[in-house]
């Protein structure tokens, strides 16, 4: 399996299942809708769908069920970053929608997460399922150890000297949580066994962390067009990283443990893991 | 049964049943949670828990299942407001803890209310009724023909003049989507059949236009003590209510007739929907 024709046509059908579940753009209030939609098609890579899809499919999940999964899970990512952005001064949706529509944007989209989960089609395990993965995602995202939680200690800590066991828990809290619940829930909806569960849960684990380390060092290393934002950023709001906590050699050690600690984990699974591995590689070695 | 003494006993009931569901002061990261706290403690009548509970109790529900739905509802209010209150300048959470904190403790409100719905104890139903729960709390929240979607109108239509038309939709989808979707889910977390979810069902739908209308009226009428907002307000802003559409004895008729309806409606549930009957005079006769 090609890596990155892998990614080029799940992204495809990925923005295809949000279009068809996102309200069209006619549908009154349309401005709201406008608003949602023009932050969901901002450019997003749909690293978290993906993430669903190859995780579900690796324990032989239905496709169907896992696009409308995903784009359940990218709707929390996009209205975790307008809302973000809000704070952060960054022209995304408000400045062309004007806060007060940027902040119900990001209501509307969170709010549609969990109907689309009230209506996903048929998985296994029925109802009890659907639920369950409510309570994953609404954990994920939430204020302990969620994502909400790990925006709020990043909030607090800017400007200030922060140590190991901090940095450790906004990495792990504001991006790494929601992107380990994209394999749990993956292999939820799937009907994974508990030794699968297991496999994708530290799969999810070492991917999530990795992903922001590798994060860091991009916005050290990188040029702005790599990276899908302006590199340089922390440093210049003084935000602490993993480089400027370990150095650059540390951080990049550490991404590639992590990384092959992925691979590791998925090893259970056998061959039908071969997408999740190429998937760490390609998230490990972004532009690095 | 004297309608002050059970509201004073149901608002104590939701008010422990609050401290009970949200996260502790104590727990990390604090702020986040204390800022949620401030909000869902900043003097709410628990109108919405309270037609919860009444709407349940009405059709045989169990009081510690509906006081926890109950309190998921109280959440989705306060997430509201407090990202209202942001783009009005209301000093209210954000004035205490920062935009940037507001924002995230509605979120965190919001996202808390799906947790909570996901492990509502024993239902009727079991996972299918708490996923209906869900669809039904989503759907009354949402763009369409829900309370972000009157949110959205209500923002374009300041300082504009609006026909009947639009100033019914602001009010049915604002305040009375959510409002009727007590009764329905008070219905449904306790069971109920067919003919009694529809009894519930028009109770809601009634009462939940007839808040609003009462709401504009007293704006006009009353004193800012009574009303729990400062009155005269919807006219600085130029907001459409029902009293500058119609005129003051018209709006009363409106709410008179409404409440006679909700009344009626319930009807078919005999002696048990004594509460609900006065629940809505209360509503009604606040301080008209």
């Amino acid at each position: 399996m090609n890596i990155d024709r892998y990614l080029a046509e799940s992204k495809g059908s990925v923005d295809q299942a949000l279009d068809r579940l996102l309200p069209p753009e006619t549908e009154e209030p349309a401005t709201i809708h406008r608003a949602m939609r023009y932050s969901v098609f901002a450019g997003g890579k749909r690293v978290r769908p993906i993430l669903v899809l190859a995780a579900g499919e690796s324990v032989g999940g239905a496709r169907e069920t896992l696009l409308h999964l995903g784009c359940a899970v990218e709707m929390l990512h996009t209205y975790s970053l307008i809302h973000d952005d809000l704070r952060r001064g960054v022209p995304t949706c408000h400045k062309v929608f004007g806060e007060a529509m940027a902040i119900l944007a990001g209501d509307a989209l969170l709010t549609r997460c969990y109907q689309l989960l009230g209506e996903l089609p048929s998985v296994p395990g029925g109802d009890a399922t659907r639920l369950a993965l409510v309570r994953e995602l609404a954990r994920a995202t939430g204020t302990t150890n969620g994502m909400i939680g790990g925006q709020v200690v990043d909030l607090e800590s800017e400007g200030k000297p922060i140590g190991a066991a901090t940095l450790e828990y906004i990495h792990r809290s504001k991006t790494g949580a929601l992107l380990s619940a994209c394999t749990r829930t993956g292999g939820l909806a799937s009907g994974a066994s508990a030794r699968q569960m297991e496999a994708l849960d530290h799969y999810g684990r070492n991917v999530g962390l990795m992903f922001q380390i590798v994060d860091d060092i991009l916005d050290v290393t990188g040029n702005s067009a790599d990276l899908g934002k302006t590199a340089g950023k922390d440093q210049k709001v003084k935000k602490a990283t993993y480089p400027a906590l370990y150095g650059l050699e540390a951080s990049r050690a550490k991404a590639r443990a992590l990384s092959l600690a992925a691979i590791r984990a998925v090893e259970p699974l056998g061959e039908a893991a071969a997408t999740l591995c190429s998937l760490a590689q390609f998230i490990h070695t972004r532009t690095t």
